[in-house]
Order: structure tokens, then sequence, then C-alpha cells
């Protein structure tokens, strides 16, 4: 396939990593940068990230793909406006959530150029200097809604997530953002909360850093994650995620209770458990 | 100094580990295995992660150096009958509870022999198939109530643990315990917790299984660590871990709290809050 000409707005990790990806599997002949952040613009070219930094009209009018990687609060409000803008440009974005996003253009005259995506892919660090090379490979992306893509746009992103190494998923919105609370939100919550109760407790900072093993850190690390990108996630799929904290604040409850009693084999039995989870990620049964 | 003739008893990931290590760094002449598993004790000898499997008593007899690496239960049952055998010999354990330890041992005729240790460092795998090479390297031990120890004894255990690339602390019993009850224990009663919520929650395990991220996964990880390590260590440490989760459940409720009112500015701050975590792990201040 053609390379193509490619907006991206927002060049932080996620789209910074994408666009090395797209120009190193030949997927982009152009790479036009769109970010609101100037030192972050001038990060992106100077890591040769992009080709150049234009303005969000410009670099619409002169791409022919536009792929929107920033966070889902903001998208909500671009999406709309980058439609009204397209005549034949593929426009697709990469955010964590995605009924408020489909929805935001449900009736929209241009939704058939749009594709809903979700590459599962990230880091906890975040800007230009984040990116990385060989992201996304391996992991699986999420197209959502594609009936209402126009074919030769969805043609399009299945061969550029394809061809970036992502194992492509389907299925609709709704579905697509209750999966992600369970998968996705509520570690990020978990890790967060474990973060302030260890700094809450442990008052001595010096032993966390002196004594902090390797599953310590495993758990806390989504805790380093942006609040940018994520307090829009969290707010916009907040219902689903309520729901899942609740059972998560139920199961914490479970293990307080067995220990409170000493209660040795529900303690086994809880742990038993949560074991099988290496069951699901490793056999996928 | 001096290779010692050593006897591990229990040849699973820790003690293995520890076996190959001490092979690897010379400080071991001939490693016995004592193993009340005989697929564990067939496993490791083929393995050659020891030379040969000795009933315990003739273990100790023939070794300088006894080094017990079984779960904490075991271990406050086991360390007062091996003080009883032992006449010169250096006993250590490498559990990851202190104060039920060194109690069990605290008037007895041969408590000098005896250091109390807790190499931080572990995985999510157990048995002697699980034992790895460059195991504990780059982390932290923690020697407890070393003063109750002779002084040939620690000095051979410090030793080893430089040798073997580990950074050695020392602290009381009892802050061993609160501390590793922060840093450790809580991390695991997570994990095992978030497992069970998504096992709870997502009916469809092949949602899990495609769609979980890199991210999902080093929260989940030691969700599959072993019942029969982790249930003694977290009854022998449930005061602290009580305590510790009681803070946990507390902070998951405000995030609870935050999401039910959208309140954008309550959920930044937590967030913030808990990136502190990235000052702490990465620079010790």
């Amino acid at each position: 396939m053609k390379r193509k000409s490619t907006a991206i707005v927002g060049t932080g990790l996620i789209g910074g990593s994408l666009a090395i990806r797209l120009h190193e599997m030949k997927l982009s002949n152009r790479l036009i940068g769109v970010e609101s952040n100037p030192i972050h613009a001038q990060e992106a070219v100077k890591m040769e990230l992009i080709d150049e930094i234009l303005p969000l009209d410009q670099a619409i009018d002169q791409s022919e793909v536009v792929i929107l990687a920033i966070p889902v609060n903001a998208l909500v409000d671009l999406l709309p406006r980058v439609l009204d803008r397209v005549k034949n440009q593929i426009v697709l974005d990469l955010g964590s959530t995605k009924s408020a996003l489909v929805e935001s253009v449900a009736n929209h005259p241009h939704r058939g150029r749009y594709v809903a995506s979700h590459p599962m892919w990230g880091t906890e660090f975040s800007g230009p200097t984040a990116a990385i090379k060989n992201a996304f490979e391996g992991k699986a992306v999420i197209l959502c809604d594609s009936d209402h893509s126009d074919s030769d746009a969805l043609e399009w992103v299945r061969h550029m997530y394809e061809k970036i190494g992502m194992r492509i998923l389907e299925m609709n919105a709704i579905d697509h953002d209750l999966h992600a609370a369970y998968v996705s939100h509520i570690s990020h919550i978990t890790s967060f909360a474990l973060a302030n109760t260890v700094l809450e407790k442990e008052k001595e900072e010096r032993a966390i850093f002196e004594m902090a093993s390797a599953g310590f850190e495993s758990t806390v690390r989504l805790a380093k994650s942006n609040p940018d990108t994520w307090v829009p996630i969290l707010i916009q799929n907040r219902n689903q995620i309520m729901d899942v904290l609740n059972e998560h604040i139920q199961q914490l409850k479970q293990f307080r209770q067995v220990l409170s009693n000493s209660d040795t084999e529900g303690l086994q039995k809880l742990i038993r458990s949560a074991n099988s989870i290496r069951r699901v990620l490793e056999s996928g049964q």
C-alpha cells in the first residue's frame, strides 16, 4: 500500500511512539506534528519523531491520514472539529475510552472517515521524550463500531495496525469501555491507591527506597502515570469503573476478614482463586 | 574466605536460586539439599542445583553452614530443632517475616549461631524448576537483631550476601516486619485482590486474555504467587498487614468518592500524590 502523508495530533508518548513505527514500517512519507505544548513541539522535532510542526488546519489539509493522540477529554472536543474540516482524509484516534467519543460524532456527515481505535499499549511515562521504538508490537488493538466507518478508511487502519504488529479485535464502544475498565483502568486505580497507602503509612521514605523489591515496583509502576492522561479516562468511564472499584473494595474486605480471624483456610482459598489469573493470562481459556 | 560445605533446607525458588549463586561465586564446596517434597528433591538433583539430598540431621552434621529456605510457618518449628543440633555451624534463614522467628529461639543456648535475614528477592513462581541464575543481585537484604548473632557467623553471612551482589541493611525484627508489610506484603494482597476482582467481574475470560496490557500484567503479576509461601507470611504478620490494609481500603474509598462526584480536581490531587512514589523509588529522598 502507498505511503501516506500523516498528521499526528499530540506528539507525546503514544503519538510519538506511533510516529516512529509509521516511519520504520514505511507507512508514511511525511509526518506532520500538531502540538499545543511548545516545549513538546520542539522536542518532537529535535528527536525527529516528526518532520515538522504545523497548525491543526494546515496539517489536516496537507495530510491523507489524521491521527489523534491526545487525552480523551480533549478528543471529545477536537474530533467533531477535525471531521468538520476533512474531505477524504482518514481520521483515527488512539484514546483509552470510546463511548463518549463515538457519540460525539454519531450524526456527523463525515462520520465514515473516522475509525475509533484503542491500541492497548503505553508506559507510565509521558511526553515526546518518552516515545520509544518497537512500541505496540504484540499487543492488542481494539477497533470500535467499525461498521460506521467507510471501508477504505477501515482497510487502511487495519493494514497499519497489522503492519506495526498488533492483534486486531473488534467490538462496540460500550463493550470496549466495560472490558477496558476491568483489564486496564482498575489496575491504574489500585496502583495509585497502593502508592498513596505506602506514602501515607511509611513515614521513613528511605525505607521504601532501600527495601522496595521487584514485586513492589511492578505493582506500583502504574502509579507514576500522568494525571493529564488518566483523570479524563477515569472520569469518562466512571460508571464502569465505580462498579469494578466497588467489587475490588469488597475483595479487599474479604482479605481483611480472613486475616482478622487468622483464617488460614479462608486465606488459602482466596489466594488459590487469585492464582487462576495465571491460567487466564497464559492460555486464554 | 574458604568455601564452606552448605546444607540448603528447602530447594525451591529461593533455596535453589541461592544454591546457584553460592556455586557461581565459589562460596560453597559442597551443596547438600534437604527437601521434604520427593518430586522437588528429584528435580533439584537433576537440575544440579545441589550435589545430593540428605536427611536433615545428616545434612546439619556434615555442613558448616545451614541455610533455611522454607515457608515461615515451617521455619518457626524447624529453627529451634536445627539450633538444638548444631555445634559450631552457621545457621541462617531467608524468610519474609522475622519477629516470630527470632522469638522462637530468643533463649536458645545456640542463639548466637543463628543469623536472621530476609533477602528481598523472589518471583511469582515456585519449586526447584523456578530457580534462576543471577537472582538476588542488586536487591536489598535485611539482617535482623544481628547483635544476638556470634560475630563469625555474622561476618560470613555478610560476606556471602555481598558476594552475591546484595545491599545489606540492618534493623530489628519488629521494624523489619512493619516495613515489609508496607513495601512487600500489601503489594501481594492488592495483586491477589485485583485478580479476584477481575475474575469476578469479567465473565468473558477470553477478553482478559486478549486485551490484557503490560500494565495489567505487571499489576496482577504477584497474584500468581504460591499460597504455601504467602499464607504463612500474611498470617504471621497479620497485625501490621491489617493496619496497612485498612489504610489501603480508605485510599480506594477516596478514589470512589471523587469519582462518584465527578470531582476532576480531587482525582487530579490523588493521582499527583501517587506520582510522588516516583521520587521516592528513584531518588531515595
